[in-house]
């Protein structure tokens, strides 16, 4: 199944538990807002264009559970809040929104929100196949592309971005490699990306983040492909590691992509005004449930960072590639 | 204690088991080579000093638990190779093993290992003083000094290298604040360092290794201070992730420092000539016994990594400090 659908008989939002892979491959259901919110924040769903169809099937639990068109608005607030810093979720939220303001009753508004809701999720699958056919022309026959976190199908409602690029590529006939970085501190690297790969039968190596720099030395990668959780006037900001493989990859001479849809885009906004999310010092004292760090220590853990477009060779869109002119 | 000690009434090596921390303190006590050698390469006893005395005290359970000069040669040809890129543990070797073979009974022989292994710990001591004395005219009160790893205490007999430099500086009345990065797969980083900062009240940030950039672009740190594994003639082998945070430190301006006894210095080899040690799969495919990462996928795991000298501001070794012209 998709990353991430709508059951017409149960009336829930069905997704794929990103927090069990790669051990066990479990689908979950959720059918009020809360238990939603719940799961956004605990990454069982997590990536920008995922985000944004769980923020528009969001609406539609809002408009099954709630009793007016005030209540709804209200209880979407916090939905938007769930995780600050991808502008997708706030994006998907407001499109289902819109459309269900316009219905007259809470059926009306249940149906038209679900409609939106619907086709978000199609259109993200379209504009990702449309970001892969633009991106696998930058990607040549034996080439190794690095990636950070999961920019995969399971960031996506299907097909993904930077790792939708690599598919399209692959299933133009060019033999791709990837290295994955695991992407601390939650893994979505290891757990989701690796993952992924291998159900498709794409080669793929793990490294720890921090030997990105080597494998780039070392002439084992030819091009760095990530996602985007938000592309802001003057960059793009992604998950945190996604800077530091930027400022390597430009150390190294290796050409830095960015593949994003559009609804990524929020370029009236300056990297200063977007927040970026702090989660919890737990992420980086435990692991798996066992202590790793002293429980006092002082943790510093923000979730993403900012990549100048210095640093980037081009941006990836469904209507064509940005490319960034570095004189 | 010191993190490696020789127990005379039951002739041993005692030694803080690092595997265990911080969640346990406890004393690990061996009395075979074999059973060190273990420890060794499950890394109980780790950082280059440490294994220079660790090497060093196996030859003394060597001569206690052999039978001839030739036996004994041939046990400690093992130990050298327990680990191989870090130069101490071969050097702490040939010293005690140099020492023994002038003993003409094997009781001398043991004798004299063991003097000379205790020498090399108390050497070790006295010279991390010494470096911390040199390296500590190099930070300032207030700055935020980096390290990766841990280059501490623990990672030598006592006191430390990187960490002694902050330790001596911090004696001398300057205030200083320590970021410890994690350092994948295994954590010494979050282990370690921060343990032992903690022990002795000195004031430290935990981050993941890729947030390093992050926070040299924000001005969070003001200097890097690493260990070495083995200083080679066009610059250093340290902890994988070194040479990543020397170039984003170079990209940000932030001086790079690094704290190695001269026992840690081969000069004559290149480190294309140095063998990085490669571990394991599963310390990227499993996390404290959990699975991570599919079973099946590739894993590229370097424990080290090659720093040039041209991302290094300075070397502090306990003769002075070589300062490198970058022009």
């Amino acid at each position: 199944m998709r990353t991430i659908e709508w059951d017409d008989k149960k009336e829930a939002v069905k997704l794929i538990d990103q927090t069990l892979l790669p051990r066990e491959y479990k689908i979950a259901e959720f059918k009020t807002l809360e238990e939603l919110i719940d799961a956004i924040q605990r990454l069982k769903v997590r990536g920008a264009p995922a985000l944004g169809a769980a923020g528009a099937f969001g609406v539609v639990l809002a408009c099954i559970n709630e009793k007016s068109k005030n209540a709804i608005k209200k209880e979407v607030e916090r939905l938007k809040k769930a995780r600050p810093t991808a502008v997708n979720l706030s994006y998907g939220v407001n499109r289902a929104l819109d459309a269900a303001m316009s219905g007259r009753t809470m059926q009306e508004m249940k149906e038209y929100a679900l409609e939106e809701a619907k086709r978000i999720a199609d259109e993200d699958v379209a504009v990702n196949k449309k970001i892969g056919d633009y991106g696998s022309e930058l990607l040549e026959d034996g080439d190794v592309v690095l990636t950070h976190c999961n920019a995969g199908r399971l960031a996506c409602v299907d097909w993904g971005t930077a790792l939708g690029v690599i598919r399209t590529a692959i299933e133009k006939g060019k033999r791709i490699e990837v290295i994955a970085c695991e992407t601390r501190p939650l893994n979505q690297g290891s757990r989701i990306t690796t993952w992924e790969l291998l159900q498709d039968e794409i080669p793929v190596t793990l490294i720890a983040d921090s030997m990105s720099a080597v494998v780039m030395r070392e002439r084992k990668v030819d091009k760095v492909m990530v996602g985007a959780d938000r592309v802001v006037k003057e960059g793009v900001i992604n998950k945190i590691g996604t800077y530091m493989h930027a400022v390597v990859a430009k150390e190294h001479k290796i050409p830095f992509y960015v593949a994003a849809p559009l609804s990524s885009f929020d370029l009236k906004r300056s990297y200063k005004e977007v927040e970026i999310e702090e989660r919890s010092p737990e992420e980086l004292i435990f692991f798996a449930g066992k202590q790793i760090a002293p429980l006092e220590v002082k943790v510093y853990n923000p979730a993403f960072d900012f990549t100048p477009f210095e640093l980037i060779e081009a941006v990836i869109t469904e209507k064509g590639i940005i490319s960034i002119n570095h004189k």
